[in-house]
Parts: C-alpha cells; structure tokens; sequence
C-alpha cells in the first residue's frame, strides 16, 4: 500500500501528526465495539447482496428516484462499503466486486454525455445534476483507494484513466461554472476532485480542488471555507445544507490532514472545520435539524454526513462529547476514523454534549446577522427559542427575516413549514422541490415574521435578499431572561422592523414563557400581518371568530396568502387568548395587539391542485390601514395531559394578563399570573450594553443597563 | 389482620386453590424485581408528596379534568397507594395517611347530595357521574383494607360506616338504575359494593353485587359475566371499552377467588374472565387498542385497567405470555398479584404473546356477528386486518357494521375516527363527549363501509341498532388467502349488504394485499357511497380530479355529510389508483368499481364551530341512481422511503391492473402484478364449508371447496 492510499483516509490526525501511514494493524487490533461491528455486518449484508445481484451500471436514464438513479447511488456505496471490507477483512470477493463495478463504469463512463432528465440544474452524467456525480466520485475514490494496490496494473490503469480522472475533469475543468461557485454543489465537486487528485498523485487537481481552477485561490476549497461559514461555523444555506454540506467538507478535509500537514488544515481559519462540525449538532432539536430555509424536516444526526463529522470530529480532537451524539446516532462510517471512535465510546469515555444557548453570527464575516438558538437545559429536547436574524441563504433561503421557532419536550410548537418537497419520490415531480416551494414555503406568510402589505420580503426575490443582512442588535444567553433583540430595514421599501424575543424563566412554572415584542414603523398605510405557524389541536380561545363553517375562502391573491383556507377571522377587546393542545401539553398564546387587530385562523393547503401540501395551522394578526404597528405576544407552555392515567393538569392558562405600554423609548410589557404575580419587562430602544435605564411601575423603581430589564412583582397586598 | 381482610387483594389464587390467607412475608421475600421496585418507588413518590400537601377533600364542584374531579381522583390513588404501601413496608405515615384522607371523607361524603355539575349520564356523589363515584369504592375498599386492622376501632367505625357502607348502598340499593343494568357503569358498582361487602363482612352487599339487588341472578355481576361478553371474550361495546371494563371484573373476579373459592370463578361460564384478559390484549395493535366505537385512539394497554388484567390473569394461569405484555407495559400494580407476576419476569420467564388471527363471535351467545383480526404475523406491528361484524354496541356503538381497519408497522392506515371527544379537558365540554360525536364520529360515513341514500345505518338509532346483530358468514384464519365474509340486511331498509375482506400473501411482496369486494343490492334508485378513511400525504392518482381550489364546498346536509370538505370530484374510466405516502411506505388502493362512478376526495372539519374535529382525508367511491351496486378494490403496500439514508424504493404500485368478472354465483376477481403474474381469487356466493365450485379462467380450471378460490397464474408466454 502506498503512503498516499493509506493517508488519504485515514483517521482524522491532529493537525500536528507526522506524516505517516496508520497501518491497518493498528486499527484492526483496536477493543473491539458493538456499534463498529455493527457497521460492518451491515456493510456485509449490503455487499454480499450486491455481489450476489451481480454487476449492474445502467444507461443513465431516469431522474431522482427512478431506478438508474438509485441503482447507481446503490453502487457507489457499495464501491465505498466493499473497499472498507477489503481493508478489514482481507476477503478478495470485496476486492473482485469492487473491481468489477469500477470496470463496467470504465466501459460506461466515456461515453456519456449530458443527462438526459436534466432540469434546471447542471447536469451530471450519471444522475440529473451534476451534483450527484460530485457524491458518486467522493465515495468511489474512498472505495477504490482501499482496493488499488492489489489490482493488476492494466485494471488500475483502466480505472484511473476511464473513470477517476475523467470523472474529476468532468467535474473540475468541464464544470467550472459548479467548482467556481461559493456554493456546497462546488464543495462536492472540490472534494471529488481533491480527493481523486491525492489518490492519483495528481497535483494538479489537488490545487484545483483547494484553490479553484485557476489556482488563485478565489474559488477552491479554501475559499469555501472562507466565505460559507460564518466565523461560528454556521453555514449560510441554513441547518439543512449546513449537514449535507459537511460531509465533503470533513472528508476532503481529513484527507488534506493525513495528505498536506503543513496546511493544518484543521486549524485553518481559526479552526472553522470543527466549528462546523459543532454547530451542525447545535442547530438540532432532539436530534433533528432546525426545518430554516429549504429543507425535509425528518432529518436528523442519523445521517451519513454526520457520521463522517463526528468520526472526523472526534479524530481531530478527542472531545469525548462527540462520543454521546456518536451514541445517539447509533451508527458510525466504516472508516478508521470510525473504527477509533467506535472502539472510544465502547469503552465508556462518552460524556454528554453541551447543548445551551448560541448566538451564531451570520454572513463570511459574521457582521451579516445571526441564529440566535435560546435554550434552557442541556437536555436535547429542551425548551428551544430560535431567532432566524440571518442573511438570506442564497436560493434555498427563505424570506423570513426576523422570524422565530419553539420547540420543547412536545416537538416543534411555533414551526417553519420547511421545504415542499418529496425528496425521491418520483410522482412528486422527480423528488425535485415542488412549484409550492416557491410560491407557499419559502414566502414571509408562511413563516412567523411580520408580512407587509400581503408581499414577501425582499418582494420574493432572494438576489435581492442576498444583498442584504439583518441586524443583531443585542443577545443575553443566560440567567432567567434570555433575549435576542434583531432588526431589518431593508426588506420592505420604507418599513422598518424591529424584533425582541425573549425566554423568561418564572418561579413556578415549569416551563419558560415566550415574549415577542415586535415593532413594525413605516409611513403611510400598510397592513400588518403577524403571522404564528403552530402544531396542536386548537382547545379553545376568547376572540370572537366569524367561523367559515360550511364554504371556505382563501386569504389572498398571490405571496402564499392564496394557499391559506380561512377558518375564521375575529376580534377582541384588549388581550386576546388561543390554545391549543400537542402531545401531552397545552400551549396559551395571549396577544396584547394594537386596536383595531383582526385576527384569522387559517390553514395551508389552498391552491394546491397536486395535493403536494401538508396542511398546517396559522394563526395571523392584521393591522389594517396604519403606519406602524406594535404587535406583543406571549406563547406559555402550560398543563399536562397523561393518556394512560386520565390525568389532566393546568388545562388552562397561568397566565391572566398581558398589558404593554410605551415608555420614553421603552416598551414595559406586565404579565400577570394567576396567582397574582406580574412579571414586568421593559426593552429599551437603546440596545448599549453600558447604556442605564429606569423606569417606575406602580411606584417601584425598575433600573437596568443594557437593553433588557425584568422586575417580579409580588401579589399585591401579600405580606411578603 | 383478618382472613378476610388478607384475601380480598390476594393475588389471583387458581380458583382450586385452599382458602387462606397469603401473609405479607411469602410476598416481600420474592426474589426483587425492577418493575416492581418501581412501582414502589413511584408510588413513594405520589403518597409522599400527598403527606406533604396534606389532606385535601374539597366539597365537589367540578366537571371532568376540574379541580375537585382531580383532586379526588388524586385521593382515591393515594389511598390505593398508601395502602399498598402500608403493607410493603409497615410504615406508621401511609397508615396514618390514608386514615386521615379516609376520615376526610367520613366528614364530608354523608353530607353530599347529587354532583351540581351532574349532565346526562347518573350523577355521583363525589364526580359528575356515578361511575367515578364507583371507581372511587374500588380503589378506596383496596387502600383501606390494608390499614383497617391497625386502625383504632373507633376510626374503623367511622370509616366503615361514614364512608365504605353509605357509598355501597349508595350505589346499590342508592342507585338501583346503575347496578342493576347490564352495562360497564354496572360492573364498576358491583365491584365497588362487592368488595365493600367482602371488607366490612357484610354478605348483602356481596350477593347483591354478585346477583343484582333483588338477589335473583337476573342483574350483578355473574349475568354481566353472561350477557357483556361473547363467548369468546369480546365486549359488546367494543375494544376501548372492553379495557375499561376489564378493571372490575378482574379486580372482582380476583375477590370472589379468594373470598369465594367454591364458585370457582375463574372457571365461571368456560373461563370467561380469562378469556377477555386475553381478547383484551388482542384487540390492540403495536400495544393500542383498535380505536372501534366511542374510543381514544390514545389508550394502550399501558392503562391501570390492563396492569391489573395482566397481573391477575398471570397469577390465575401462570401463562408466560403474560410477561412480555408487562415487559411491554413497563408497569405493573402494587397488589401481591402484581409482585408475583414481577418476580417472574425478572427471572426471564416471558414468552412472546402469540398474537394471531382470531375470529371474536359477538353477542351473549356469540351468534351476533363477530369482530374478525387477520393477521400475517404474530408481530404485534405487523399487519392487521380488522373487520367489524359486531354488533351495535350499545350507546357508545358507531353506525359501522361491515366496515374494515387496516394496520402495518406505520401505524393505522385504513383508519377510525374513534370518538370526537377531549378526555378531561375542561374547555372541551369538561372532557366530555362532544356533540360532533353524534354528528360525525358515529356516523356510517365516517366509516369505511357502504353508505346509502347519505344516511347512516339504522337511521342513526342506536337503539334500533341494538336489536339486529351482523351475520358473520365466513373466515379464514391461516394461510396464504385470509378472509372473512360478512353481510346484513337490516341496516337500511329494502338493502341488503354482503362484503368479503380478504388478506392476500403474495410471493416476492413483502407485505400483503388486502381485496374487498363489496355488494349493495336494493331495488329503486339509491345513491352508494363507500368511504376510505386513511392516514398519509396524498402522492398521486389517475382519477382526473376537479378540484376545488380556491373555494371549498361541503359534501352534503346531514347524517355527517356536512362535516366534509369536499377537495376534489373526479371520473376514471375503468381501474382507478389513489396513492399516499405515511411514514416510510406507500400505499396504492386500487378500484374497479362500477361504471360511472364518481370519485370524491374530502376532509372532515367543516360544521365544526369549535375546533372539535380533527382533519382527516377520506376518499369516496359514489354511485348514484342504481338500485345495486358492487365496489372491488384492493389496498396495496409497497415500497420504502429513508429519510436518513436518502433512499427511496418502489414508490410506484406493483399492482397495474384489477379486474372483477361475475360468473355464475361467483366473484372473480383477478390482480395483475407489473411482473405480468396474475392472482385469480373467486368468492362464491355459497359460502357453504363443503360446497365445491369451479372455474375456467383463461383455459385453466379453478377448482376449490368452501366460498373462497385461488389460483397463482405465471406471466403468460413465460416458459416455467
């Protein structure tokens, strides 16, 4: 085995390891574990079928989902799976498979041109776009590296020539317009052919993949790294991408460590590979990836990408916390890298990853905005306060600046619709994203933002959006009232927003209250809608609502609103209540609005003639016909419900009143409990940290610096 | 403590065994065990925190899932538990607990009259309806009579004669429109009175609650034992009810047994009691009861009721399928009977319950109907045919007679509404059955059975209903071609039904087909309506749809009709395929049914004013203006979706064509699969077990005995 081969995929060293091969020896003889064991009986099933199936690399022909499609994804896999079993097991049958694969693509490959199912994306020459063919390449080289030097020279030069090279030319200097982009379609590209370029010896398509065609360094790999992650290793596409990314982000990168250590590449930019990695595991819940932006919400840690991150991970720095998402995910890649963190957590070394609050700063230079993520346990499934201040995502991003989730132990409570889309499944349109991508998920009344006159921001065009950051103007991460404070201009001509959305943790209660207080200033006069995506069967609430019983309208014309049945629009004096009930809680979601605010009930699933839509609740507040308007809202988490004991608690709201005043330049919001306490929190517009604040309420003196201040306010005329 | 005393909690002695007391020692000296260890742990807990809060017996007020509801309820918990516990471990606090809750109540019950918040049903004393009142007695004789010997006998008086005797005349000779009825309500005041009867030695009370109060045998409980259960074990009311009732009659039965043991009553009309423990436990799927009639579809069998079912049927039997539906249960009661049954699982005696097909005769003499489960595996996931040939049910009964539920390892796919009801949540209707249980849930469309003319069976009369039973024609049980054949005639006037459902294994699927074929026949003119209720995301369908996009109809006035929203009204000449998506599978149901049919595709929640209904797809199969009609169709799994992996297989159907021939007296139906093979499956309408029919199907005899044929025909031209 030559150095290179055996570098290339090896366990991610630290970035100061010498430069030597970790013979196989030394990982095989590791203690043994339950989850790599697992892996490779796995990994045996699937290749002994495959073996058993025989050979079969069809004329590319059908789109996502089809059957050359998966067939073909099928067999890099097991190119990938067989030449890990070569190196553990020594078996030829792996070996011969993995070789005979490889060859029928050396009788295949040459020959094709364009996809014939292409779309709108570039296309591949296996599969639809070319971004597959960048999937097929990383994986193969990884499975062909394992089997190489045990082929006769006439087959490995066969397959260099016919397959590997080829297929990193298509996808170098026959692609430019993908490996020249900032974009994560260019990081699969770089890292097929940077990985092809270190297993073949060929620099020049190292340098290629890591500095861009051109070799100056403004395109490539290093360039990626620059530009797509913030310096807090948040992904610019959002959580989604920001996992399928990362997986030839990590592998290129491990290959770099073993092959190039003096680039020390995992100290680059401040360490923004593990950054990466950190922050792909913090944008969870439960384990799944926060739905922003374009994206399947059933994807979760349980994926390949992440068991290449956390094996590379935990490579690169032993942090044994990796080990408990290791644990979670119950799987782990057939590599060393997961070989040696299988053998770690077997032995017990694992401790509990630190879920807590983040700000991740948004944008190459984190000046662009953030994901403020409000947590108040470590525990995974946790109460959870996302506040989505980010910059646009580029054309998987959503026009939903400012907007906000919940999730708690019940799941996602305050939701974002996610992608419409049926990933692979061939009647939807080829598994591609579906026209109500556009015209329902990724427009503002679809997320929990402020709509300006029935438009989406950025008037629905996201080139325009990219030009255009949001402002974090403040973030307190701990104690019992954590807060972000964001604010955008831009998105709407002439209207100004601001947000403060606060995480207020109260004696008593179990669960911490969701304060929104949000500002919408423009001039002549717009309607206002707020609207509030949830999850749960509504129980009850006290606005009056004109129900549309037995013949249903839809909200609106164009913008998503035309996607929105009307249940109901209503009103109410003063304060107003909904609940609703998810899994065994209740949820009150109490709004202080301004006069004038009609509320509707609706739900999604309008205007949709191929069914491709979930059908999801929302509850929006308007203001119509004002200049500005300032919309208060409390979502309290409050009660359980037990189904096996028929036990019920707290079904109603702790919470009896929710009053908001403007002080000097300061919004006070009271909340008042049932048991006649009040919370009072005043935000003032001068977010300084050093900036001090008073205000009196009910003859007490509330002072404060920064922008937050909270006073508790015992029952009136209790003793204590 | 007194013989008697020790008896009445014994664990379930076999009905042989010797009458005397099982003292605490031969219990606490069990080998530990972890879910028993629990049990007390929890129960520490609840009791300790209840010492803590103090004594609180509030003067009733409050509806279901109101404050004084829950408090009592919590009360008689704590006095079962506090008792239990007293016995465990001899501490003086859960003694003096209980008594001093207990003589909370001598201050309070005698001065109570009928519950103020009292709505239709019999109210209590201390709950809204008397039923709770006699929940209260069963829990509470259980907690006092493992104090009641360590107690002053001044407090014993007081207690037995304050609180034990006036709630057992109170719900006995007090209510005599209760105990005297053959009705779940009646059980649970028949064990209430009977175990009071069996503590306070007082043999009225016991004959009373055994043969009804005028001591005849024509009320009590050995003629509920007679009229409220097949045969085979299977309670009039249906599934969720059958668990409801469970408690007593096992609590009770447990009693007699020890207290009794000359009426052997675990022997009593063939083992009836036994028998319904063990059709209990297989009305379930994956663990939760089939959602049949008034039902949560919430309940599972990890309910108090079951935990007692399982420990005291595992103590009458000693069967070791016991174990592992308390190993499933994780919980277990805090009885002797339940330390036994513990002590067992904890030293590995468990066996897998065998789950299988069974054919649950309906009706006192089982000759009513019948309730059939095919099933394909003994996985309780795996999957389940139901057909529900039962009887009416009672009151909690819903119009469904004939109608169908289909279950896999996704969950429920052809599905029951179950009950509109919020258990104990007091915004709705204090947890009560909410008025669109009579206006949807029970209503014929609101089934997957024939609707005719938009009306429900029996007009909508339960009462009606009553007096007509279903005939169960015939079932199979085992083998490749599982079916039952049901019919009735009495349901709509001047029509007469018959359906066959019949479960299909098929060589190289992985799951089976299920076929119905479906014939109203009637004269004059009627309008046929077959509903499909299912659970999924529609994927797509050949059925040209006119959909209603922008403005949503109901489906009709009344009868339930008025609860659809109406999504879609389509033609397709020849087959039709409807295909949605749930979980990780697709389902195709595939339809040949009578010419001009028409297709509706709706959703239930219109009508719905106060957000009582959930939303669920049901697609319509209507005939209009004939005075017959036959439906065929057949449901089809197939394929599989990863979200994790990313990949997807079969998403399109297997089945490409469904052809249905009448021939003579016989149904032909013939499947064929995109392989080309061809499954012929005949059903003659002689379903006589030894009459012999055949058939020649394209030049091949089909010959078979009994109402149901098959034949497996090969691709044609193929050379095997």
């Amino acid at each position: 085995m030559t150095q290179m081969l055996a570098l290339l995929l090896a366990s991610a060293a630290v970035p100061a390891a010498p430069a030597h091969p970790l013979p196989v020896a030394a990982t095989t003889t590791q203690a043994p574990s339950p989850l790599f064991a697992a892996e490779v009986e796995r990994a045996k099933r699937d290749v002994d079928a495959s073996i058993r199936a025989g050979v079969n690399v069809p004329v590319p022909k059908d789109p996502g989902g089809g059957l050359t499609h998966e067939q073909h994804k099928r067999n890099y896999r097991t190119i990938f799976e067989g030449g890990q079993l070569y190196r553990l097991t020594g078996e030829a049958r792996y070996r011969d498979h993995v070789r005979a694969l490889l060859l029928a693509y050396a009788d295949l490959y040459p020959k094709l041109g364009p996809h014939p199912a292409a779309s709108n994306q570039v296309p591949g020459r296996l599969f639809w776009q070319s971004l597959n063919d960048s999937v097929f390449l990383v994986n193969a080289v990884q499975g062909y590296a394992e089997i190489r030097d045990a082929l006769p020279a006439a087959d490995r030069q066969r397959i260099d020539d016919q397959v590997i090279r080829p297929m990193a030319r298509f996808l170098s200097d026959g692609s430019p317009e993908v490996i020249n982009r900032i974009h994560n379609h260019a990081t699969w590209a770089a890292a097929g052919v940077g990985l092809s370029g270190y297993l073949l010896g060929d620099r020049d398509l190292v340098d290629k993949a890591l500095l861009g065609l051109d070799k100056s360094g403004k395109a490539g790999f290093l360039r990626q790294l620059d530009l797509l992650f913030s310096p807090d290793g948040y992904y610019a596409e959002g959580p989604y991408y920001q996992r399928y990314a990362l997986q030839p982000f990590v592998v290129f990168a491990a290959a770099i460590a073993a092959n190039d250590p003096d680039r020390k590449i995992f100290d680059y930019r401040d360490g923004i590979v593990l950054k990466a990695i950190r922050t792909a595991i913090d944008v969870t819940h439960d384990g799944y990836f926060l739905p922003i932006n374009d994206a399947m919400p059933d994807k979760s840690l349980r994926t390949e990408e992440l068991y290449h991150a956390v094996a590379i991970g935990y490579g690169a720095t032993k942090d044994p916390t990796f080990l408990s998402i290791a644990n979670w995910q119950g799987r782990t890649v057939l590599t060393p890298a997961g070989q040696a963190m299988a053998a770690d957590l077997a032995v017990g070394k694992a401790k509990p990853w630190p879920f807590g609050s983040r700000l991740l700063s948004d944008g190459p230079e984190g000046k662009n905005g953030a994901l403020v993520l409000l947590r108040t346990k470590a525990d995974p499934k946790g109460p959870l306060l996302v506040a989505k201040n980010s910059v646009q995502g580029m054309g998987h991003g959503h026009f939903d600046r400012l907007g906000w989730l919940y999730y708690d132990e019940t799941g996602a409570v305050v939701t974002d619709y996610g992608a419409a889309r049926f990933l692979n499944v061939e009647a939807k349109r080829g598994g591609r994203y579906l026209p109500e991508n556009d015209s329902w998920a990724s427009a503002t009344i679809a997320h929990n933002t402020l709509v300006v006159d029935e438009q989406s921001q950025f008037a629905g065009n996201w080139k325009t959006g990219e030009k255009f950051g949001t402002r974090q103007i403040a973030a307190s991460l701990d104690g019992p009232t954590r807060y972000s404070i964001g604010a955008i201009d831009s998105a709407y001509k002439d209207v100004r927003i601001r947000r403060a959305l606060l995480l207020i943790s109260v004696d008593g209660l179990s669960n911490p209250l969701a304060l929104d207080i949000l500002h919408g200033t423009g001039s002549g006069r717009h309607v206002y809608d707020l609207p509030l995506h949830f999850s749960g069967h509504i129980i009850d609430s006290d606005i009056m609502f004109d129900r549309e019983l037995a013949e249903r309208r839809v909200l609106g014309k164009a913008n998503g609103y035309q996607h929105l049945w009307v249940d109901g629009e209503g009103t109410k004096a003063g304060k107003a209540r909904l609940t609703w009930m998810q899994g065994s809680r209740f949820y009150s979601y109490h709004m202080a609005p301004p006069a004038g605010t009609r509320f509707f009930v609706a739900e999604s699933g309008a205007n949709d003639p191929d069914f491709n839509l979930r059908r999801e609740p929302v509850l929006i507040q308007r203001v119509d016909g004002a200049a500005a308007a300032t919309f208060v809202s409390l979502l309290e988490p409050h009660g359980a419900y037990d189904a096996s004991a028929e036990t019920v608690v707290a079904s109603s709201a702790r919470v009896t009143a929710l009053e908001h005043r403007r002080e000097k330049d300061i919004d006070l919001v009271l909340i008042t409990l049932v048991d006649g306490r009040r919370i009072a929190i005043a935000v003032a517009d001068d977010a300084a940290a050093d900036a001090t604040h008073s205000l009196t309420i009910d003859g007490r003196t509330l002072a404060w610096n920064g922008p937050v201040g909270r006073l508790d306010i015992a029952k009136t005329g209790a003793k204590k």
